[in-house]
């Protein structure tokens, strides 16, 4: 029958790789069935019972207690075997050790050594971590944080001070990342392009810049965050300087943001700054639900194949370019800050609601989408309001005003006597059964409306919905020509029309994507060019990839202070600062 | 100074454009300045003082009494106008006679000498409308129902007649359809194409419709439902029908449903109708929020543009031929009806419940969307369940599931012993970081689940998505190919492989569309084909549009029973029953 023997280590430090190295020397050992070497942590804990290895003795230990376990056909099989652990890491050691005894054994020795390395990546035990982070800060480099079980508190830590000095703070739990080609952790080979990522996801970056090189896109960075940078605590902070600094890239000309379902108000956050950008942005906050699937430069997408197909497409799209572009706001006089939607199509006027409350606040209606909104009159304006002019109201024993224009004309002139009022939004439908010609009673008030403003010395924006279509009775394109030489703005889209009133208002108003000054100091954008150089402290396969990408880079001989000893670790860093 | 005079009258009928001209024709009699001629609503009433016509004797009207309101130079000529009344409307009435004489003055008589109408087209005042609407679905006629202000209560009486009967009430408050290219009611003219629409919103169906024109798409139907059809009192009856009538209808390939932001439980209740169907369908339910863009073969829009350009792209896109095919479902031994997913990646495991969502109820996990379904133990499955094995519970002390497979083989080998497991999710994520070699573990290991679970006479589905570039170091088509050999499903896109298990698993458990019989007898699709024919009662302008098309239209010389006097209409109408 077989035996089982245990071992347990307190405050014992081996990385991950020797631990799953050794459990496998120790299962090949002759006699030996089969072995455990594991962290005790519960998980680990339920794994060794699965298999039968869960001992009496190994029950309590503690989640940094080493557990060594094995099975063998004898007792002293068993014995010999845990008491040959010390000479299989030795072995594995000096296997490396040639190797190792060139390599410094501080992050400080390997920057002398490498001196362009402004890069350091971090994948050392959860506990180790922050400390190792604020030394590579302390040093002026930026942080790719690859260890996960680092708590809240040091990550806001960590990245206050990185925000201070425009140092990136990737992670913690941040696998992957890819800057100028070269892949961090992990990370696939993807084409270059034009296409830059910021992303609270491993596994979403990592997807989505694969679908990109499948649909022929490629990249210039893709910037991990850490999964919890878009949490309400953290606020987004490395989000942000990530999306700054590749807005400020001329080589990126698409930006894809990637989260895990972001806190609600660090989401409102972190896309109030993406507005502010000069870039397209499509956003796949996954689980996120929003009214819009565009917003200004912002596009939403729900899977990580449909944030590829959409940042694809935006990187070869010429319309792109035209994002945010500065609204003409000359000629407003000083109080004129209200918008007026006078609408004969009753989904038309619904639809600019659902489009300007993400432009403006507070919109009045007689068919708000917040019933608290609902104009005390549907007669008298109040403040930015849109009406709806076809409701059941208005329409008894009166022809529908497609049909008939006296009280939309009548309005019209009462707007344009109001000094508050900068624009105002109508919707002109063509087609059978409407107004056989409704320009040549619209034109007339339009310019004659325009032109009571310009006496008043106000300026006066009559845009206007043009639906039809060539093949309607109007004659759509003399239409638009009489409404234009009235002076209005026309567009045949819906959406454009609401969005260009929603932009400009906007922008009359003040109403900044913003409002707070930036609240850290901006990345070099030298961090992203040239040839990469890191240093590496942890998982060696890390060092192993970069080199084979053809980056340089300088693995730290690291382990923990104080052989790991927590007490004894703290006292060293106080008496080093 | 001008004197205003008035006159009630109390009962009367006149139809609204009849209204509109008296009014401008007594504003042009000599000496008048100005004139009113409005029902007696408060809406009208609040017109009257703006132009300052709201004189003391009116203030007390009723919204069905007419109100005439003169202003003239003295009060000879306000009363001398006033007395033309009578005189105006009868010099209309003959100018309109030589033809009314040869209109019918019934639907009934209508139908007789034009036969083929199988359309009414209704635009009486909305006391009146539920009344003629019931007398045409008497006739067997299809109702397109223009008048507002009817009931909800009358709404659903008539619905549920015709849905008892194989015939489409379109509205109360329907703007707009065009049948086989003839615009019935405001419609705009639309190149002939392969969308088809369905629409609770008048101008929704009108702009959708012109951007599709505008962007080069066009129209087999669009069937106009009135905005309250998707209310949770109506319930979508004509939604329903006038989906499932194009979802026969062999020339429609694409089907637009656009709506004003209905119930919940009624959009829930037609978006499940609508998944049942075997076209593609672009929802544009306007503010409503989604957290998947696209369902099976639901697509979602938030602009009327957007609507356009999804169902034109849809329309020419071979893909979308493919919708809802059956997959097969042979070898499944009864009790197989569970998922398992076995994620290496938190995000990848992160989409796939928030895609399985859709198709599946009660989804487990150990990262689950909703804190109740969470696994009580990350290492032990229930039911449905995705497990990120990624989690920091798995990986103290441990290398990343990307890097090490022992626990997911381990898993994987539990999953397939368990005989209520039809199938298994897996990732495999390729790059730089990444085990060099997934496939040589993880391909015996699928061969082996697949083999045990074929020995006790099971089928067992593992669908693998493959997270790589062809420029990756792991040889991607190598590792495609093992995959492959050993039995997996393999697919690069995690959104197919997820959706393809998730209508697999909803067809396996036999989860459909739509639990309720149909509610309704279906439309005859004749009745879309051919000439379009119809009676139109009230509107006269409806008919002139119809002939302008050239439609065949017969207009009934309509006046409301018993001179517009309710009592007595209703007496008549029940001597009729």
């Amino acid at each position: 029958m077989a035996i089982i023997k245990t071992e347990i280590r307190t405050g014992a430090y081996f990385d991950s790789v020797i631990l799953m190295l050794l459990q496998r020397s120790l299962a090949e050992l002759p006699g030996v069935e089969d072995a455990g070497v594991v962290m005790g942590t519960p998980a680990n804990l339920d794994l060794l019972e699965q298999t039968g290895l869960l001992v009496d003795e190994i029950k309590g230990v503690k989640a940094d207690d080493l557990v060594l376990v094995v099975k063998a056909k004898d007792a002293q099989t068993a014995q010999g075997a845990l008491a040959q652990v010390d000479e299989l890491v030795a072995a594995r050691r000096s296997r490396e050790g040639a190797e190792a005894d060139f390599l410094p054994k501080s992050l400080e020795s390997a920057g002398k050594i490498l001196p362009g390395a402004n890069w350091v990546l971090i994948s050392v035990p959860g506990r180790y971590a922050a400390g190792v982070s604020r030394e590579a800060l302390r040093l002026g480099k930026h942080v790719f944080l690859y260890s996960d079980n680092v708590t809240v508190d040091e990550e806001l830590d960590l990245k206050k001070a990185g925000a201070d000095n425009g140092l990136l703070v990737m992670g913690p739990d941040c696998g992957t990342a890819i800057i100028n080609g070269i892949g961090l952790g992990f990370a696939n080979q993807i084409r270059r392009g034009m296409i830059g990522m910021v992303a609270a996801s491993g596994t979403g970056l990592q997807q989505v810049s694969v679908r990109i090189h499948q649909l022929g896109g490629g990249l210039t960075h893709a910037l991990g965050t850490g999964g919890r940078d878009l949490s309400s605590r953290v606020g987004g902070i490395t989000a942000r300087m990530a999306l700054d600094l590749l807005n400020r890239d001329p080589e990126t000309r698409v930006i894809a943001l990637v989260s895990k379902p972001p806190d609600k108000e660090a989401a409102d956050d972190i896309l109030n700054f993406a507005r502010g950008l000069s870039k397209p942005v499509v956003v796949n906050f996954i689980g996120y639900q929003t009214t819009l699937q565009k917003i200004d430069n912002l596009q939403f997408a729900s899977t990580f194949d449909e944030t590829a197909e959409a940042a694809v497409a935006l990187a070869v799209s010429t319309e792109s370019q035209e994002i945010n572009n500065q609204i003409q706001l000359d000629g407003f006089a000083p109080g004129q800050r209200y918008l007026r939607g006078l609408y004969s199509g009753g989904t038309l006027a619904y639809e600019a609601l659902l489009v300007l409350e993400h432009y403006l606040p507070d919109l009045y209606s007689n068919v708000p989408i917040n019933k608290k909104m609902k104009l005390e009159n549907s007669l008298v304006s109040q403040e930015n309001c849109i009406v709806d002019l076809g409701e059941d109201e208005f329409t008894v024993g009166r022809l529908h005003p497609m049909m008939d224009h006296e009280l939309r004309l009548m309005r019209l002139e009462a707007e344009a006597e109001d000094p508050e009022v900068a624009l105002i939004l109508l919707d002109v439908v063509l087609g059978h059964g409407s107004h056989p010609d409704p320009a040549a009673e619209l034109a007339p008030a339009v310019a004659a409306a325009i032109e009571k403003a310009h006496k008043a010395n106000r300026r006066l924006d009559i845009v206007v919905t043009l639906s039809g279509t060539d093949l309607d009775p109007q004659d759509m394109a003399a239409q638009q020509d009489a409404l234009e030489k009235a002076g209005a703005l026309v567009f045949q889209s819906s959406d454009r029309a609401v969005r260009y009133a929603g932009r400009l208002m906007r922008q009359l108003n003040e109403i900044s994507e913003s409002q707070l000054p930036p609240s850290f100091k901006g990345v070099d954008l030298a961090s992203l060019q040239g040839d990469f150089s890191a240093i590496n402290v942890g998982l060696e396969s890390f060092t192993e990839s970069l080199k084979t990408q053809g980056a340089a880079v300088i693995q730290v001989d690291w382990k923990p202070a104080a052989g790991g000893n927590a007490d004894l670790a703290a006292l060293l860093e106080k008496m080093k600062a």
